[in-house]
């Protein structure tokens, strides 16, 4: 019954082998490991992209700042949702890597619109070198809302910002969830819709803590690399990130790992439906902010369940539940039962 | 017969133990962590430090850029070696994160000397806004030449800096090889030798990627965790690294390690002075210089010897040669054969 | 009929008579020159505030936003109106300078309001090391909108900010046309009413290019000074910035050259009241919005007026108006009969 | 008797009658004023560089910071001399603005070799994204030791520069006394000599506060646009700063206004030659390093001379004069009867 966050979950056996694995003997530290000609391989099979780059980090903070540095002037604007992680949940880092400033782009459910987002591209860079320059644009999906945003709609709001030249960039800290829900496939879901550059995670996810940074057009992958080291982001030891990505990718376990939290998530909702709960947002992934009538707090909480509690209306509780690669439904059973 | 790196070995068994173990089921992110408490516990104890608060980061280059801007002024000037690593092999990193300066301090054998150390002090910061201002004093021990600062050595240079009332770092990257070299307790080369703050290595000498960043003065510990997370150096699976430094610090396993390091270091060097070989600089701990006449470097690729060629002149060759906790006697006798 | 800008009006008579004047024989570099000590005496006369230190700068971008990166930590808030000239016309400077972040407060005709304010202070800060830290308020008067606030307005919005312990800044870059808009003293705008430090505009208001940064509490001053020097905005001739603004601080010069900028404002706003334009807001210093029915533009500009076009809804027409010390009662009158 | 620096003497009659007259009546702001098209003009013509592109900032420290953050990357290294301003005197301005690091290469009388850069070149950014990048070169001329490069000088400098594809960059604070002291034409001494960005000095040389920075090749203008208006150096009323810079460069002005300061400076050298003073570095410009017996620093200064005292062995004093535009004869004479 935890569901403050999928960070709180383990790695999955799979990947810990591949930890124990790698750990033998001596290999070449910075990035030479052997690993990591692996990863490419597998990254760029997956994504049918042979010209990807892939680098990896520890952090999704890490992963999504450096990629946005590498992708904005100092004087840019990255346009985002207001709700974005990258806006509200990074402690500034992107600003702090880039210098460039977030702008803000408001949607329901987590979720920017061609609309909301046109109207924003419309209303910024029109002043010359007095405001910020229109800069790049990024998405996040699955949202902070727990929504998802298919390969079509991402090729609505990157089209807005091709229109002004500028780069997109996906932030994938559930990106497999998003996949899973989707049924998409990584190709069409990035490069395919318009993406650049994605930040590829896998803590969330059954890692212990890696993300790659995909760079569908290589051109931009050397200045990341320098501004990872000068970030204090390149590990010496690499071959211990290379070993959990690659077991990941293999044989489709980032899915497997996914689609069982999906599915854990669904049950949970389609549970708390059967008992009268709303949700504020379309559950479609693994995160799900549900709203009941007071005292089901209380109730849970003595049963030792664990999640976040949300501001509600008086006499309503809200929540955030997150399901994770490790959620059993005999987890999800018990919960709804303390409900 | 891996030399090039004590980063090219991987994580020792009683680590790689410990991550297995952190494993199991679920636990608080972002540092919250059930073994972060342990951690902070061992720590105090084994610093004699009841007041000194530790964080972790996975680098060696955040943990020195993260440390230095917590202290250093944008402003301000960062005293270091001329050779130090925060100098050469960190790509800007300490500039990035604290905006300062650094002025480099001369001194043999990778040294700087309370006179060289002076000398530039009183150069510094004396123009009033038109330089920069007398910042902050790091030092690095096992130093990047192979050699060791005693407490003693020690004290004298953070003396020269409290006179300018500077706060003093020490980057510690191979900390535990400078105990085994000095015999010093933990608490003698940190905080009773005038060092406010520590980076605290553990990824050179045994584990996966990890490193300490110890306050003795706890005064500056939320200004650091503000500046980790911006940096994105917060690992939301935090118990990953506890876990590491855990076993790393508990029975002297830090300790056994490096000595085994430091042996090694020895027993190479003792053999290539048998062998004719000179050193450039005191072989104090686990890395060294050595300098031999042409023809050795070919003889030792064949037998599948890794390290770094130096420069060196017309008829002479040279290398840095790096023991680790994995070296065994066979690897430096086998490369003694070789050569 | 040029209502551009206030900057695009020349230096009073009396502030380039003190220019010339100041440009005879030598005098000390870097702020050590002899009018400097008048200025800080003068300011501390006037704004009734023994303790004041100020220091100068050519703009007031860079009053701003040094102002701005003395008072915030790179990880905090800076707590602007949505519209404010930091915001929207400053190109990332204040963020340049600081490492923050902003954030937008709503507020009517360009004025937050207690409430607007206490609703983001609440919700900014409260998700420990993962978003800015509450950092600092920012307010401008005469704001964005041509609106002012009074001394009773300010003191409610600083309360806000002091109850979480934020320090606050005041962007004058029309201090003066504030004052004589509320009938305020010096004092009572600024310390009295929760200010800690001023942006004092000169530039828009008779001055070539100088800002004056007061600082009501003089332990920030030697931070400023040296951000001041690392931002290349400390001038070697400074006696040519003390001289402008000894000159306007002088026998209410200041105050004159507003009074008849505020007054021809006010006398186009009742002469376009008349001829049934509206106004986006309250007209009550020298900027104002009005709205009028389609065509005057063409005529306006073919009669030679120079101004900003605002959109404005189908079969109407907005603009910018802005009045300056130099603005004449026959420039206004012209443009009332062309209208 | 006024030998402290260039920047205590005033501006020239002509510039500061430009001054006056370009506050006549209202023109555009933010650079878009009718004098900047003339100084742009200008430029072109005394340069022999129909492309060039010039804007105007208020301070020298404004015009090396921006120009070199506009030529080097955050992982860059800046070469400059060892006791170059760049280095010494602007408080990391270069580094606020770039990122950047400054590498600091060596050589007699403020002046590096192609010998002692070609050292330093070989040395930096050879170890992959450990260390900084090569970056760009920056030369002052005159040099910080008051000695002058000659075009072929410069231009076997930037060789070795542009042998890395580095860009150059010149701080000419003294230009104007370069160029005399050389005979050397504006085109000569910067782009025929492998210089792509300069600054150009006014303020030294009889202006009250402005210097050019000059782009050989425009691609670099925009983002120089931009990073000025982020720094807070774009000037409102511009008009005041192209005024200055066109009477500067009109009719030779500002090579008759260096000559005289040059031809002052050697004055002061002949005479305090004949009465055995040495020059620490060969007087070539308008700045010189006098030493002498103890003793004269008291009669001097009892005279009422002002220049900065310098450290000299023991028996000896030693002194930096610097002459200006303003200098007269009679003053030199002053100073030479009271030694």
């Amino acid at each position: 019954m935890r569901f403050a966050s999928d960070n709180t979950s383990g790695a999955a056996p799979e990947v810990m082998a591949a930890v124990i694995k790698a750990n033998d003997g001596y290999d070449r530290s910075y990035g030479a490991d052997a690993a990591m000609g692996r990863v490419t391989a597998l990254v760029r099979e997956i994504f049918e992209a042979p010209e990807a780059v892939v680098h990896l980090v520890a952090t999704g903070t890490a992963a999504n700042a450096l990629a946005i540095a590498t992708h904005c002037q100092p004087w840019g604007a990255v346009f985002c949702h207001t709700h974005a992680h990258v806006a509200e949940d990074e402690c500034n880092a992107p600003e702090f890597y880039s210098g460039a400033k977030l702008i803000l782009v408001p949607g329901d459910h987590g979720k920017m619109t061609p609309a909301t987002l046109a109207d924003v591209l419309a209303r910024t860079g029109e002043s010359g070198v007095h405001g910020v320059q229109r800069g790049m644009l990024t998405l996040t999906n699955v949202t902070e809302a727990g929504t998802v945003y298919t390969p079509t709609e991402i090729s609505a709001l990157t089209a807005q910002a091709k229109a002004h030249h500028l780069p997109c960039h996906l932030d994938g800290a559930r990106f497999a969830n998003a996949l899973v829900a989707t049924n998409a496939t990584p190709a069409a879901m990035t490069w395919a819709a318009g993406i650049d550059v994605l930040s590829l995670g896998g803590t969330k996810n059954g890692c212990m803590g890696v993300e790659g940074v995909v760079f569908f057009d290589p051109a931009k992958a050397w200045e990341f690399e320098l501004r990872r080291k000068r970030g204090g982001h390149l590990w010496s030891k690499n071959r211990f990130l290379a070993a959990q990505i690659e077991a990941y990718l293999t044989d489709g376990l980032w899915l497997r790992l996914a689609a069982q939290a999906n599915a854990m998530g669904q049950r949970l909702a389609d549970g708390l439906a059967q008992k009268g709960a709303s949700q504020r947002h379309p559950v479609q992934a693994n995160m799900q902010f549900p709203e009941w009538p007071e005292g089901a707090h209380a109730r849970l909480e003595a049963a030792g369940a664990a999640y976040y509690r949300f501001p509600a209306p008086p006499g309503r509780e809200a929540a955030r539940l997150v399901t994770s690669w490790s959620t059993t439904a005999a987890d999800v059973d018990q919960f709804l039962a303390a409900f």
